[in-house]
């Protein structure tokens, strides 16, 4: 049985190097708070607020290293408090979706695209990918046993040999399937 | 193919008719808006404010007609507003489930139980269950191709000669689903 640990990721955002400064000051460093299931990866300790057309979250958790470029990943029900319509993406593919207000102690900023709902996926290490046959971009099917059964299709599988396997959803994702980070998924096949 | 078409449900309440008039005053009955998809069935004009130990809904919707008891049906992702920690039942099963404050333009009313997340349903007229080969209570897996493809397992079937063919998902499930009232879903085959 392919069993694989899930990691719900509430809303968070990447900074851009260039928005670590304009939203904190020149020269800041964030502070790394906690290591998160990918090696090298952190929850900092600073946050920042979110406004958008129609609402706002005052404590946007960051997660660090700092990205080339700024990205905040919402769930579709905070979309709706936002006032933005982000589309489903994989981490990185930005091209033409919403932008928003960012605010920090030091000053505001305004990105022009970097709103997603994060497509739900699956980390592998290389080595697990290769041990159960799965490649990098497959699609899967994996069912998720928690108060309310589902099984999500179209999983992305995401391969590299600096991942650890976990399986990312979302806020919603997780309320309609009953599940908390820690319990375990079950992949039932490859779909193409 | 099984057909269905899908219902998001968003939080709503179903009040007694004793609630009623604590909340809105004596004699008072609520003034229907629209029809909802089950025979009978409304959307009132009336909303009351829902309070939470942590948090609150100013604006929750009535539906009438009165039922025999007061019943507030909310998402997982609303319970951590309210700050409440409701089962996940079918409707009409309250025991045991968490009270809450209500507050109306005439009173206030505090329940003691009533608060659930609706578990995931299809309604069935009995001609259409029988022609599908459909029992009462029987639990179906139903696939659902929004956005964010997926199968609901232990969709629960209400078989009954009042009921108009509809699936009933709240709104944490339509937004992982990535699918809205009027999109269809596919029953897949029967689990027990």
């Amino acid at each position: 049985m392919k069993q694989v640990p899930i990691g719900v990721s509430a809303r968070h955002i990447h900074l851009s190097a260039e928005h670590v400064e304009a939203l904190f000051g020149p020269g800041y460093q964030l502070k790394p708070m906690k290591p998160l299931s990918q090696p090298g990866q952190f929850a900092a300790e600073e946050t920042v607020a979110v406004i958008g057309p129609k609402g706002r979250f005052d404590k946007v958790r960051i997660l660090g290293p700092a990205r080339s470029r700024t990205q905040l990943e919402i769930s579709r029900t905070d979309s709706y408090v936002l006032g933005v319509q982000p589309p489903v993406r994989e981490s990185g593919d930005i091209a033409g979706s919403p932008g928003i207000e960012l605010e920090g102690p030091a000053g505001r900023v305004t990105i022009e695209e970097g709103v997603i709902i994060a497509a739900r996926h699956i980390h592998f290490h290389t080595s697990e990918a290769a041990a159960w046959g799965i490649a990098d971009k497959q699609k899967l099917r994996v069912r998720v046993r928690g108060e309310r059964p589902l099984i999500f299709e179209d999983v992305i599988a995401r391969v590299h040999d600096t991942f650890a396997l976990d399986m990312h959803i979302d806020t919603d994702e997780a309320n309609a399937a009953g599940v908390k980070t820690g319990d375990l998924a079950e992949i039932l096949d490859a779909d193409n």
